[in-house]
């Protein structure tokens, strides 16, 4: 059997940070992994005057997007993207989930045929009453085994190396080890688990969490307040994945990196409770404060409290799920915040 | 039958929040409890020229350790501790730990006999090889069936209604029920769980996760280590008590606000966690810290750190513990704190 070759889809600041660590990590395994050339696709952008293509190929650092991180030289940038995942057996999907639909149409029917998948991707597919994680949708477009990575990971911390872990939902025992060799450092944890659609739900519903925690700092109400909303925001991600998707294990949850430490991360610091909290204390809508904050970016808690709010409404499924329509509530229909725990 | 008798054994910071809660429920609940009066025993001490238990009888407020909170007119100060508890049938112990012992003595063959207990004292008492939760030793020595109650509960926020939650872990479910009514509120929520042992144990195990957390604060290592460090004492927490008590459930860890909220709410804020912080940035030992910031008392995360210590020791079990094992080290064998995270 030849070499695992990897392939990185995507180069902003989390697939820069991953990218480090492949890099370095398939040397480190060169047994098992092709270690002469990383690609990475770069949507091409110019920086500074440059291509961004050529400042990483050339000085070896993502200035726009990791500045400052020496990623290794076999890392590549690649601006076509069916260029970079030529002969490619291991994809890493790390891209903002709204351009996920046109990678995969451009990938269709262009990846080996051994090739497995796996996707740092954060978010959840909602159409009305279907929810999909985006592990799936890979899978049975690329036909390619897919799984996931979620964790308690800023892409600024684990690229200079401090200590932390993430969480592989696997789709094989041998695939999460695979995933497992192409990541872990000995300050980057990756703990496996064989849960794909709960690691990845994890990733997409913790946001929701996010911004109630912000709501509770923008109000003031102090750490017994933010930890009990933490608590059941984390029990309500469990019983929502129990609930719509069969198999999901409740470690993931409860136990795991993609779980109660991510919920815990977003909660300290991250862009969902900031805005959160500048939505109570400046009491601007939240449009306006993507644009100030957020260079006119979505924040994601507050758009899959809406996905959310939309399928378990037409589920008839809302009733259970009170912090979660809490932050929609809030959000968008209005609600004065201080209403956040009245019923929880 | 009669209604119960509420007597509260103890009146510093967190006594005197719960006797604010306790005094307004037996009004609310006078079906069930005896609402004319809840005694409530203070160690005599002076406070601004007058004694402690005058000011509370005649301010409705316990001015030196919970000012600014009125207390309800049927809460009554008794210094004389046996005068305190007679005819209760309902007792309340929140003090220190290092003062239960001597109460104790002195209510030996002086409560009801029909009389139930509830501990909210923190810590776990060690000697050597043995281990034992205060809820079993008030229990054993006064022969009355004793729960536990702990979580995420800072005081103050308590006394001013902030919105918290707390567990009882119960003997019995029908004692469960009392304790709820005798503490709930709106903004005060008492889950039940079937586990004194584990409800106790979170309360003292979690100062040792917050110690963690203060030496990765102090270190400035960011969010997703400290994340990952809460979640790996969490899980430390749970495999401790499951492996040295029969029957801890397991939600009392993971799912309970005396688990995973109050581990958070500990490495949020708290003693433990800044003392620790300080301990790493000032490079000054704990024992002058203790000095500093804490008025001589006892940072207890690092002596239960020692406990824990000397109990695992003593069972030939270091080795599985090893964040335990590393806050004892850093704190009383100078192991340099930048080793907390290697080998977790």
């Amino acid at each position: 059997m030849g070499k695992e070759k990897v392939a990185i889809i995507g180069s902003g600041n989390w697939g820069s940070a991953i990218a480090k660590l492949a890099g370095n990590n398939v040397k480190k395994h060169s047994d098992i992994f092709d270690d002469s050339k990383v690609p990475i696709w770069v949507f091409e952008e110019d920086f500074e005057g440059k291509k961004l293509t050529e400042i990483i190929n050339t000085e070896h650092e993502n200035k726009k997007y990791l500045p400052d991180v020496k990623l290794s030289e076999n890392v590549v940038a690649v601006p076509d993207l069916v260029e970079a995942v030529k002969g490619a057996t291991a994809l890493v999907f790390v891209m903002p989930h709204q351009f996920l639909d046109k990678c995969l149409d451009q990938l269709e029917g262009k990846v080996e045929k051994n090739a497995k998948a796996i996707t740092l991707i954060k978010g959840v597919g909602v159409e009305g009453p279907d929810i999909h994680v985006f592990a799936d949708v890979i899978q049975e477009r690329l036909g390619v085994s897919c799984s996931a990575l979620s964790g308690a990971n800023i892409a600024n911390e684990v690229a200079i190396d401090r200590f932390s872990e993430t969480t592989v939902g696997y789709r094989t025992e041998e695939e999460g080890q695979l995933w497992q060799k192409l990541f872990q450092t000995p300050n980057f944890k990756v703990q496996l688990i064989d849960d794909v659609a709960g690691v990845s739900l994890c990733g997409a519903l913790k946001n929701i969490v996010a911004v109630a925690a912000g709501f509770i700092d923008g109000l003031e109400y102090g750490n017994n307040s933010k930890a009990a909303i933490m608590r059941i925001g984390l029990l309500e991600m469990k019983y929502f994945c129990q609930e719509f998707f069969k198999d999901v294990k409740e470690e993931s949850f409860l136990q795991e990196s993609a779980g109660v430490a991510d919920v815990i991360t977003s909660c300290l610091g991250g862009r969902n409770r900031k805005c959160a909290e500048a939505f109570v204390k400046q009491k601007k809508p939240f449009d306006e404060l993507e644009k100030d904050m957020l260079n006119g970016q979505k924040l994601q808690g507050i758009h899959t409290a809406k996905d959310v709010h939309i399928f378990l409404k037409a589920r008839d499924r809302l009733g259970a799920y009170p912090l979660f329509d809490k932050v929609y509530q809030i959000s968008w229909e209005g609600l004065p915040v201080e209403k956040l725990t009245e019923g929880l």
